[in-house]
């Protein structure tokens, strides 16, 4: 495997090869599941799972793992991120999936007029504005909610921590009618400050941002409503026919080592997910911060310290992603300027922003990350 | 597990409880898998898998496990019941996933009038005529092929054997733009004598009904146009961003185990898959003919006897749905006679057809299947 090569200590990329951060591949996380070994295996018999059903077929989520659904709460329990009371869990192939299912549900339950508008506030996560590309009948996207004009047939989307910026975030839009759907990918605490369980009607988590298991496929939504929950398990029964058992019993496994990991410490702190994660993205983001202030050609975003109520401490925002802004006159496309060096970004005008930002994943590989830090200072 | 209880040898099921033959859910092979016993295990690390990409990022299908692929190009060659020759492979999470996919591929890569009519002989499966709920802009249900009247703005889908009579298919509209999508789910020596490979534009299968694995949600496509596979990647990259990697694993396991059993035969003749599946529909379908005929009010399909290929020997047809006719005319609706009898069918309105026909699945459990003949034959 290519990513197996990237990944290795003293691999060494050669300066002709573009280095690609472009997607939120979290790649950086797999030291540690090489570490936890064969507590995190799953293992699957051939007579396993063959139903389309992993519980009860009347219940609401005739889909979801009961073990899945155990090991979401307990995390969220031991990380105290968001309120569970009451909610219903439904797994989707991640949260692409479901964001997808939040808006046919939350367009299809009211009658209303179609297409509805789907906003965020720039800089916004770029995949929202894919949804047009699906072509759904009954919304679509209608970019930044700031400048959002158009009454009250919309649904708001708020990333917080945002994606690209990592900024904590709160609905810019008023709602009566509770059209929002919050897309909490990146509250973890090896992200972000925990500030206290997040309680929103609807909350979108994923394997590939809290575990770095983007390969499963698999994230959760909480949903408070039961009318939005069976209309989000209804397009799902419609789109996939279900979620698969298998990654959802490996997802299980895998955010059962965290919670153990936590729960039943080692005396040396080994297995502690979150401290360790929180150590691999503080690591990068300080030689970011070095190589750029170098370069002298971008700024960073500036976060303050908050306490953690996770790590029970003063600390520091370490977002997956870099959103770099130009300050330096001479580059009008920042995309210009990291095409020069051979290094593939995601422009900013994909978010909403000019092209005088750019994002950068700080989730791949070592050696990317190593061979991109190496080029920066390079011509710095 | 509920389905463990109703499939374990002497369980009965109480007389007042509901026998569900709605779903095609392919519990009947469980015993097959449960003989191999750790042949068909599957085993994954927890740093396995971790990235979206399962192979090269610029390949076309980006999300394809190479395993997988290969599995199903050798499955496909030693039943030669598909041509696969330069044909892309495209996982899917099931057929539905993969429905979508090619009706939305079709019906974007030329500029055409939306919604683009998508139509099926009747009898058809009751899922084409549920595309409608999803509410795409591109396409929309319109019928049965048989009685369209729409020009040529339509894409047929030709299901052989078709789900729910088990008739092999032939398309009904002429279509010089090469609109069709083949629904090979069923064209496997289990359900039907093997006519030769299959060699169609765009050919559907899913694990659920070749080797009765309906929780992993994998399917694949075999598409000959590379146009049309770029549409549906883009189709499954936006709506999923790619397919479990965890199950394509999991499904080349157990593709696998069938493929060896034939290309390395124990001297026993245990673990042939097809020939086992074979012998227990068999045995269904002769259990229900006969109760059927002790009962004297429904008629089940014939099927001519068929050299069977894959055999090489004269085969009969087993289909894993029984496609009942009323000839009872006390009996105007049959979902009537049946929920008078605590069994749910589903109804023949639903497959376009009269409520004078019903469809019953033989792909179920043991104890479902044993208590629906023993309630038959007891109103017999």
């Amino acid at each position: 495997m290519q990513e197996k090569a990237l990944n290795s200590p003293g691999f060494e990329i050669d300066p002709d090869l573009v280095i690609t951060l472009t997607h939120g591949d979290p790649i950086m996380f797999e030291p540690f599941w090489k570490e936890e070994g064969h507590n995190a295996t799953v293992t699957i018999s051939g007579w396993e799972k063959m139903s389309y059903y992993a519980c009860d077929p009347d219940d609401i989520c005739w889909f979801l793992e009961p073990d899945f659904a155990n090991e979401v709460l307990r995390l969220h329990r031991i990380v105290n991120n968001a309120a569970t009371n009451g909610s219903h869990i439904i797994p989707g192939a991640g949260s692409t999936q479901l964001i997808h299912a939040t808006l046919h549900a939350l367009a299809s339950i009211e009658a209303r007029r179609h297409p509805v508008n789907v906003v965020s506030a720039a800089p916004y996560y770029s995949m929202y504005s894919d949804i047009n590309s699906l072509k759904s009948a009954l919304y679509h996207w209608a970019g930044d909610a700031a400048t959002f004009k158009g009454g009250d047939n919309f649904i708001e989307i708020v990333c917080s921590p945002n994606n690209p910026d990592g900024m904590i975030r709160h609905a810019v839009l008023s709602n009566n009618a509770g059209r929002r759907v919050h897309d909490m990918a990146y509250y973890w605490p090896h992200y972000t400050p925990m500030r206290g369980p997040a309680d929103h009607n609807i909350m979108l988590f994923t394997m590939s941002k809290a575990t770095g298991h983007a390969g499963t496929r698999i994230g959760w939504a909480l949903v408070k409503d039961t009318d939005v929950a069976r209309e989000m398990v209804n397009y799902i029964t419609l789109n996939t026919n279900g979620v698969s058992r298998d990654s959802q019993v490996r997802a299980a496994r895998i955010l059962k080592v965290i919670s153990d990991g936590y729960e039943f410490p080692n005396s040396n702190g080994a297995g502690q997910f979150f401290h360790i994660g929180r150590h691999l993205l503080a690591d990068r983001w300080r030689r970011l911060r070095q190589a750029m202030e170098v370069l002298g050609k971008f700024s960073l975003p500036r976060f303050s310290t908050e306490f953690c109520e996770f790590f029970k401490e003063h600390a520091q925002t370490y977002p997956g992603f870099a959103w770099l802004r130009s300050e330096d006159e001479s580059i009008n496309d920042c995309g210009d300027f990291f095409k020069g060096i051979n290094v593939q970004i995601r422009n900013g005008r994909l978010f909403g922003a000019g092209p005088n930002y750019v994002r950068i994943s700080l989730m791949g590989s070592d050696a990317y990350f190593d061979g991109f830090i190496k080029r920066i200072t390079s011509v710095g």
